[in-house]
């Protein structure tokens, strides 16, 4: 089986291998169909690891996706084959302590799609556990449901995030999550996102979007201008998601009495705040980890009509230039939300 | 000033009545615009009396408002003359323990327009609290702002049922209020909502909305159809806005488990519940009485252009004809959703 | 092995039985030691069945218990031969939806000891998930172990209360279910728990414990007492754990504003409740259905001495006499909380 | 009249001054008893300011008093004559939007004892606004509800970290407010408390408590402890309470997955905080500003004898040696947590 490889730093093949993936009772075979290139595919690609999960062995990368089911194991009761579908990539413990206690995403043993030394979904077969396959509604198609991955993290945040109803929002950052986490805002109950960047093309994308306000930072204040917008009281919820160093110094000061700040954003040093800002309106902060239990949500506002990630796939690239696909995704072209590879 | 006053059981007059309205320091006179007949008032006008509260001596009626700022008291920062505004018709003891806890909709000493002996806000002029009456966003009219009583009541409603993004709810009843609490869980998160109402009309008028799902009982069997359409799991939130007896029937099939159902309407009688039933999903039972805190989160829902409640509308009498539409607001007309006065 | 049958209705016995228990790798063997006679023991042996379980084939009773682990499987590593431990009864299965979202409890397939077809554990040994296993602390006895599993139903009902620090409870009911979840309460953070029921004998036992106070409804009024006691505000917390008609009729009056009852009780009938009077107060209703994650949590309660539920156990019979412990448990004593039989 | 007062930094004096303290038909007037010298107020003393507030005229100090009502205003109707009180020293406009939201202590036009330019309250009589004044249980003497203002703080704390039954805590910090904190926190709810500091003396004084473990981390590596004592699940809540720089470096490490950790000291600069840390366990921080609506939960776990301060008052002086409490408050000894003044 052909499969798109990172044999090392830097050094991408699309090459037959041989992995063994044996049908249990409780699992479905899944033709693939789309599969999205992560940031942390490509910083794989870069650079042979993230933290402590270094690359030692070559490991076919990918871990967004959706595909069609070949096959059903005998247990298997919600899905048949035909049935078009995407995939949760991260496998916990189901006997843990966190998977009992409804946050199976902490589960320290889980085992994720791509991140070494597990392998990802970027070949033409893979093999799942049902309970983490996901059926698409007839109106998703499968480059959407590949796009259900990172929206699940955007979904992650809305849902700690705790919104009610016609609170405003403001997100640092528009990038594919920070736009994701806009969209899941919005349509999880805010009545208007404000969404902050310094690139111009990004916020371009997300100022298509009805509800959401875009800032460009490098131009304007955004503490003044969500004073402006909120009443001088500041919005009800804050999302970090740049993970940029400066973002973390006024943070509060977008905040409401009584706010909360969703971090999302994984900032790669750690970073400073003031505790006593963040006192004196006893502010809340959430912070997040991939997702639990969101893919059903993402697909209940994609299949109603609420959300719309299409405009969010700026290239499809078949499976044969998936290197390329690579390429551009690894250029980080400002305009670019996400780069997808497809079988089919 | 000429008021529309009822003077007891079924006796309705548009006449001159004297009453004292001193401006405050904390207070602010407006310029009455808008005012929506609610059932409550048709009530009164029918039998003179809601359970304890009997009108004794004439009162005069209306509690949806909308207005313009003509004076502002001393205090008053946020209003000035010549803002269109709406107004928050209960204004409780200030210093009360509900009110210091953050639910002074809950303090017994809440006095509240055209609940007698309060009188209500059918005349031209009124003074209010500054703290208790809301600038319009521009794009929202005096007969949109007339509405954000009854939808700050679905608004409260949704509120309560802390909708996670994605959230699939049932609305049970299609009558101003059903209605209202739909649109407002939709805006505030649910990915969809399927009401149920016996009367085409009004399902009709509710079916225009996307996200809508409507099921006539008279026709459809209700538990099997949310279940088809929730994949056998139940609807995470369900919310009772009938008020009627049989309702309360099935209200925990309808649900998740680990559900939330939701009692806005209120039943003529005590209901019977099947607690056992309820048990098996620990479903989690959530109550309304008016609202806390909501105009301005349905004013920014409404601001925002998230939520449309123009198509509520269903008349508007000049006040002069004031009588008459208390008599359409009677008659409950099955397309009829909100009959409003207006002075202008 | 020789275990505790129940025949059929009305016919237990004593005798060898043939069950297959074999040990997985997830799995511990465990010794039993004490197993506690609960109300639905009791009823099956009565009555042969419980709503739609019925027992069609001679079922071993039994599964409220604590033993020594005698084996553990391969992949177990926080159970070793000779740990203390205490068993939860019920395991879901961990693929699903209900126990992916953290309520295992709610999960329609789980298997629950001593729920025809399911046997129990009034047998020397057992085969039980490691998972499901919970090593007792140095200072709590194996008849303490055993009556874990009924105050986990107290703790999942404290727990659902969201109590904040200093809250006053009413707990109506004061049978075994009642008073440990009365402990639950007052070591789950509540300032005092006012506990009502009609049998004197119950609510000496309630009396010896400190910030319990007892209030017998036949001598003395509910709602009036509760006033006295709470400034005429009512009590933040009630809990029902009566499952009596008659309870439900003031539920609300005991409460205050914004309070919330949780019923733990089950009737053997739907019951009437009074909406109108629920909405005044705003009262949120809990529902509780065995418990999820509740064990950890009352061990860690008993280890630290907070929590004594050592008077709650009546009486402890030799396994030889455990019908003679049935016999005591179905004549329901008015001094009898908890009776035991023991393996040692 | 008499009174404590702060002249300009460094110099403090007992003398006449002539505060008009008229009495308002909402308010009491209090013939004071206790009052705590707090470290704020120590912090004027010494330096005359506190961040933006400063001293510009001699201010009376003092802010955590109780007291016997002399006189009621006409609208009172909870207090009368003779009641034994204390008071909650901080005073919102009641028609603020952080007020009618719930969390008035978040009102920045709060009015506060000892706050420049507001008087305090360290003389012979004050009047003072009857909904922040509570009646003190039989069983509560003077010094202990002198004591309820700085254990209000503690119980903020553990009401925002939304404790659930059995939590085990972990407390940094063992001075006045991480000790309070503390018993706050057992009181409310956890199973046991471990409360980490420098200081033998403080400790000890913490380990006279039930449930509560100290460790010295100055012998001590607390992560190591804490894993030790959670079977290495982490700590479900950690209270921050010494405000010291290094503190934060490993607070994350002390806390289970989806833990909480609550910030209640206040470090004079902004503090570094790993984020991927946090997110790594979806950590949620909560932090404090004073409290709102803490007295009467405070005085409820007071009055039923669950919480015990007593303990916590090291000395009391006559106002006439007012000045030397405040030498002995600035001489911090260790073993010292709280001097109280008194009038009587």
């Amino acid at each position: 089986m052909q499969a798109l490889i990172l044999e090392h730093a830097g050094k991408l093949s699309i090459r037959d291998i041989a992995i063994e993936q044996r049908l249990g009772p409780d699992d479905v075979r899944i033709a693939v169909r789309n599969v999205g290139v992560c940031g942390s595919d490509v910083h794989y690609y870069k650079h042979g690891a993230i933290g402590p999960f270094v690359v030692r062995e070559p490991m076919v990368l990918g871990h967004e996706a959706s595909g069609v089911v070949m096959a059903a194991g005998d247990r298997v009761t919600h899905l048949q084959p035909g049935d078009r579908v995407c995939m949760e990539p991260g496998i916990p413990d189901l006997r843990s302590r966190a998977t009992l206690e409804g946050k199976y995403n902490l589960d320290p043993a889980v085992c994720f799609w791509a991140t070494p030394p597990v392998h990802g979904c970027l070949m033409p077969e893979v093999v799942h556990p049902a309970s983490f396959t996901f059926k698409l509604p007839e109106s998703v198609s499968f480059a959407e449901g590949a796009l259900i991955e990172p929206l699940a993290t955007g979904m992650q945040a809305a849902d700690k995030a705790r919104i009610r109803p016609g609170d405003v929002a403001v997100v640092v950052g528009a990038g594919t999550i920070g736009i994701l986490t806009a969209l899941a805002a919005l349509a999880g109950g805010c009545s208007r996102v404000i969404i902050a960047d310094l690139v111009q093309e990004k916020l371009d994308i997300a100022a298509t979007y009805a509800g959401i306000t875009t800032v460009n930072v490098s131009q304007e204040n955004l503490p003044l201008r969500v004073a402006q917008l909120t009443d001088s009281w500041g919005a009800q919820l804050v999302f970090e998601a740049s993970g940029s160093r400066r973002a973390y110094a006024n943070l509060f000061e977008l905040a409401c009495p009584g706010g909360c700040v969703v971090l999302v954003g994984m900032p790669p040093q750690p970073v400073t705040l003031d505790i006593v800002a963040m006192q004196a309106k006893e502010i809340r902060i959430e912070s997040v980890f991939r997702y639990a239990n969101q893919f059903p949500r993402a697909l209940a506002l994609l299949g109603s009509g609420k959300l719309d990630i299409k405009p969010m796939i700026s290239g499809v690239f078949p499976f044969a230039q998936g290197i390329e696909a690579f390429e551009r995704a690894a250029r980080a072209e400002p305009g670019d939300i996400k780069v997808q590879i497809s079988f089919s």
